[in-house]
């Protein structure tokens, strides 16, 4: 995968900082967003996607993210074994054979699992 | 991309038929999600990948495909500039400069872009 630079030319993030004329920071506004989006496909045009490529990407990595942090988020504390109680080995061979992989979890990994494939095929 | 097989070895799907036995077609239990899962987790199998790659990029797709259904869902029915005009060009050049590929539309053509991307990873 080629390396992703993060785009620095908008300047130190107002997220962080009031702007001095009394209004809140940018992440509680309607700025942030745009401004993150900023970061995100500039980076994907530096590392080299044309237009199309670069927004179509920057959907594609968002709505990833979006699940994962979700399902995260929903991730029981203690063990849950519906999922593998459900999986009938006969009827599901393939789940079952995964299973061992599909438990939620790995929230080290899959993220970056997903955004490498996601971002392989921008020029090398 | 390598070709992805769908998976057919679970036999006709109960969903588009009842059982016999008085109880609901497949579509209205707990029973099809683990059915399709059986089947998309089935051809990355068959495509190549490993446990823990089938797994994995089965959620990539999923979360991806969820993502896009929602915006298509949400998508307005008359063109909406809310984001064009709230796009800087000072402020926010990437989104400025992608403009012309950020707004909804596109649903035949993006989940081809980002389904290649994801399973461009499987094995050739």
């Amino acid at each position: 995968m080629p390396a992703v630079p993060v785009a620095d030319g908008a300047g130190p993030s107002p997220a962080v900082s009031d702007d001095g004329a009394g209004r809140a920071p940018d992440r509680c506004s309607n700025r942030a967003p745009l401004r993150f989006a900023d970061r995100l496909v500039g980076a994907l045009l530096e590392a080299g996607a044309d237009e199309e490529q670069a927004a179509w990407t920057a959907w594609t990595v968002v709505y990833f993210v979006l699940g994962l942090v979700q399902e995260e988020q929903a991730a029981p504390d203690r063990p849950d074994d519906r999922l593998t109680r459900a999986v009938d080995p006969a009827a599901h061979p393939a789940p079952h054979r995964v299973a061992a992989h599909s438990r939620p979890g790995a929230f080290e990994d899959r993220p970056a699992f997903g955004l490498d494939a996601i971002l392989s095929r921008l020029p090398e």
